[in-house]
């Protein structure tokens, strides 16, 4: 909450001024709000430009020389210019000979090269220690000084002090770094600021999907079908009643869709009867994204919670709650209680409640700093046991809400069936298949298997 | 949330093959897993072996050689084989030295040695650094690649550059490595993954016994006492009504049980006029599981406002309401508002919601993430002062809802008081005596006592 | 979740004593209860202290000699004594030639001196290794061993050798170092438990303010005008009704207030057409405390959230309710479903919910272990793209909600507007100057600006 602080901290002039010089290399707009931040936190800063004429906008306090004298009067040299013009470093080789290379620079696309920049720039300079560093970090963010996203610096390299020296730079101008080893985590480092949420792109895709579809399909049987055959003008249903049809469906169908490779994944290695060989990719990549579906499956049963607890106060909902008690007083009866209703409509509030409320503790362990707190026992106990939990109480509570529907012939409107009847097929048969596969006969070679026991095991020699 | 990106990553294959090699003594799962992953991220790996049959489950690209030749061929030997068989290791010796050996293994239970495996093996190899990694890790993990739960690796040795050496491999397959410091620490990280949620076992129990008594209670005077004397059956009442009654019970009586041991503690220490006297062990324990309790408290406290808010959508609660209008207009008349009524109706809700909204407040900055960016000061802020007033509000809200029971005899069904004045006796107890704790003449005393002030000082020579 | 076990451990008693000698001058409490806490992780202890008088409160298994002798036994010193006294400490200059030294020590006020306390020590022994530790955790937890805040002791220090020694010590006591870097970061570390929320003041204080004034506000139009004009009691809106209608309006002004000062630095940006000049102080701090407005924010809105879920449950609303029933019952007729109401009441809820939803989403990424895990383009698309749907759609809630009273003469008691529109104010003026910032003529030069463009750039020789 009051990490901002270390950076009003930063800014503070009672900062003793005895750092090391660093120096810069390029005037450009990352170079220079890089430099203005160290400044401010008590580093004198030299840059190395190739011009002469010398731009107002490079901080006062900094001084502006040739590359060569800027570098020789450094022991850190921050490579603040693009990697096309790495090749105009060769020459100075000489003078950079021993000195800690920051580099900065990042890529317009994934992998545009076939080496990192900064292995790039290593293999030029191989006198030289190359720390990649400070490229996660935008110029604007710097300037502004508004770092509350992650301040976290991602920092390797291969020599040890000079990963050091580098750590405690990103330390003083106000942000953490997190050492991710050798050089060779470059390329990754590199890739991450380019990423916008990969792991979210086919999990989001599919529900969006999904949404559309059931979407227009209640809009077809509930909107258009009773404005044909009955001719009432629901079209307010768009608001509230459809969604609140749709978020339920898809939540379940979501829950399930997590549940369902774990299924598939057993099924193969019982039929192949060994766990060595790799799965097909699909159902790679979908145990891959199995805590995103579980993700927007939880959004998708919190809006349709919301959805539910506002029915009430829908002006829809009272004035047909006040019509059905009218009419009961105006024909001077009173309907005596209908337990069986009480019964049912108690139940599968009750079973939604408590299928939600496991839904929840599930997305609150997924949570990066309560998930490293817990061991991998734990996570699995969490996850498997209290995930099939809810998925069974969720079930259970579609199962108890919908069933009238099953067998009342006014369900199939234009002989589609009721969402919730689709909605049910994924979840029953991720349970169906589930619950056999924990009898003793087939949980115990499944078992053996991941334990790296093989049905017909090969020996060469 | 995207963090699987660095082991896709990790899979891709542009990653240069400039690693040292490793080898592998044992092609048990473990062995077999571990060696697939780092092949997969440029490792060479040579496996060490007794057999010289070699089975097809071993990596292809995987050298197996002897274990003297194989250790001979690297910097860093991972001990892939149980601690019984670690005396053949003797022998090697003379290889072994100076090399570092990873220990991986894990117990059967807690503490099963006297001392751990990583310094029973540094015991008998005492030329060798050694380091204890990748216990936390299972094998299946790294086989299927889904390790959505904790990437954290702890990582404990004596020597450091053999612990940096090994964190660069544990960050190089993909996860994160913690140093937990010397090898004094492979005790507790061999124990860490046999562990199933230590602190919360007495908070679960203790909770889980008081629902079901208190389940009980409410079923014997709600549904069984109501079908003999009124004849009427509430059976249905069993899926929300009794839990609702049981569940704000629950949490008031446990968030009240967060406080008490605080107020034990303090009179304990007034009574014996020091602090440097150890609490009896209930206490110390009690102490420990505050935080647990309390987010069990919340956690009842949730499921009380789901269950409330459903309220209106029952159907047994919707078919008494049209009764109750019914019955009015049958008789021709309106009731006025009750104005109390709508004081006392506000009020208990009001409190309640700002008791509840305190309480989740209190559980978000019991979060680690968020724990651990707040100083001390701040952390005792929020949940001393925010605690006392949340506890406060909601002891407030019970009794400005129960209070009209106090008096009224049928509240006392078979002489037996309602659940909600049992609910109160431990709160308001807590509330009383830690307002007698703030008088002055009180937390003067308590104040300097935990200071380190003696009432008693006895000096020795 | 289950952190505390490591310091359940460590109390165990089977580690082995082969720990180093820790010497720790000063046998003050804190002095004591570090003592207590190395010598049950196995450390041997000797206090150097002035008296020969020895106190029982020092731990029965630590010797007691004088500051020179003590010292001779230790590599490394915990000096336990306040910075007033450090002074004494030259003349044992010779002794501690080469120890690690930690200042353990605190302030009593923000930057009380100059230079901070392990600098100054630092100064009086330059031939000593000065490393700052342990100054964040308090005696009194370390004495009763609940230390369920955050586990982090931030070390700092010129020597890396000496800082790893003394962050072993940290882990073995059961806490968890992290590296701040130099010495010169000790000013920031002793300031750092002195702090209580630095950054919520201002949105705190401001929301108080604002939420006090709109509270009369209502209480004046709503309780005060009806009992004035049509002697109407309604004094029970106090506790819901008020609060309710109070709490929206804050949770929507705070949230504009969150993208207001994004909009002035743009037009202030545009208007300079440089990005290089620093804004207004007041901006600056505006933009460093945006992410508290929007948390306090959310808060208001979550408890509009509930306290609108009540409604029905409240004495006033059912009794309302049950009166328009009955008075349509005994005229015997039903009014028909007005379309356009149902519209409106649909379209308001589903409004505010998808808008509450995505400010949840805020909520949830501005928690640190999640927007730690989110790179900088991730976090700008959440935080802009999110947060301004967000604040369209709680607009358009309110709009539509409380659109009806614009044109409404009884809006207008005592010629005062309704406070929704008071709300409306700053979001509508955000929403309208965002959609001009965003046209491309407009939208382009604040880009390039923001690249690091000028429109007068001016260049030194």
């Amino acid at each position: 909450m009051n990490k901002n602080s270390s950076n009003v901290m930063a800014l503070a002039p009672n900062t003793p001024n005895k750092r090391e010089t660093v120096c810069i290399f390029g005037t450009g707009d990352f170079g220079r709000a890089l430099g203005n931040k160290m400044i401010q936190s008590g580093y004198p800063v030299v840059y190395g430009s190739r011009s002469t004429q010398i731009s107002n906008l490079i901080p006062k306090d900094a001084e502006v020389l040739g590359h060569a004298e800027a570098a020789q009067k450094a022991a850190i040299i921050i490579i603040a210019i693009q990697r096309q013009h790495y090749n105009f470093l060769t020459p100075l080789a000489e003078v950079l000979h021993g000195k800690v290379l920051v580099d900065i620079s990042n890529n317009l696309k994934l992998n545009q090269y076939p080496e990192s920049n900064a292995e790039y720039l290593a293999q030029l300079l191989p006198g030289s220690k190359v720390v990649k560093a400070f490229n996660t970090v935008s110029a604007w963010a710097l300037q502004s000084g508004t770092l509350d996203a992650s301040r976290q610096v991602f920092v390797c390299g291969d020599d040890v002090e000079a990963k050091q020296m580098v750590m405690d730079i990103v330390r003083a101008v106000g942000l953490t770094p997190l050492d991710k080893g050798s050089l060779l985590a470059a390329q990754e480092i590199e890739n991450y600021p380019l990423q916008l949420f990969p792991m979210w792109k086919f999990p989001f895709f599919l529900s969006f999907g999904l949404t559309a579809f059931f979407f227009f399909y209640c809009l077809v049987l509930d909107v258009i079908y009773t404005y044909i055959y009955e001719n009432n003008n629901f079209s307010f249903f768009i608001a509230i009643t459809i969604p609140n049809r749709v978020f339920p469906v898809m939540a379940l169908i979501l829950l399930a869709l997590v549940y369902l490779p774990g299924i598939f994944a057993a099924i193969i290695q019982l039929y192949r009867g060994t766990k060595y060989r790799r799965f097909p990719d699909w159902l790679d990549k979908w145990m891959l994204c199995r805590k995103q579906l579980g993700l927007i499956a939880l959004a998708f049963a919190s809006l349709h919670v919301v959805f539910t607890l506002v029915t009430p106060m829908r002006a829809f909902v009272s004035w047909r709650t006040s019509k059905g008690i009218i009419s009961q007083a105006l024909n001077n009866k009173t309907e005596p209680l209908n337990h069986t209703t009480a019964w049912i409509s108690d139940s599968y509030l009750a079973l939604g409640i408590l299928g939600y409320f496991l839904f929840v503790l599930l997305g609150i362990t997924s949570l990066p700093s309560v998930s490293n707190n817990v061991n991998w026992r734990e996570f699995r106990f969490v996850q498997s046991k209290l995930g099939y939990l809810s998925l069974i109480l969720c079930t259970a509570h579609t199962l108890v809400y919908g069933g009238k529907w099953f067998l009342s012939p006014s369900a199939y409107k234009w002989y589609l069936p009721n969402i919730y009847m689709l909605s049910l097929v994924v979840p029953c048969a991720v349970l169906v298949v589930k619950f056999v596969l924990i009898f003793p006969c087939v949980d115990r070679p499944l078992t053996q298997i991941r334990q790296g026991w093989e049905r017909n095991p090969k020996y060469s020699q």
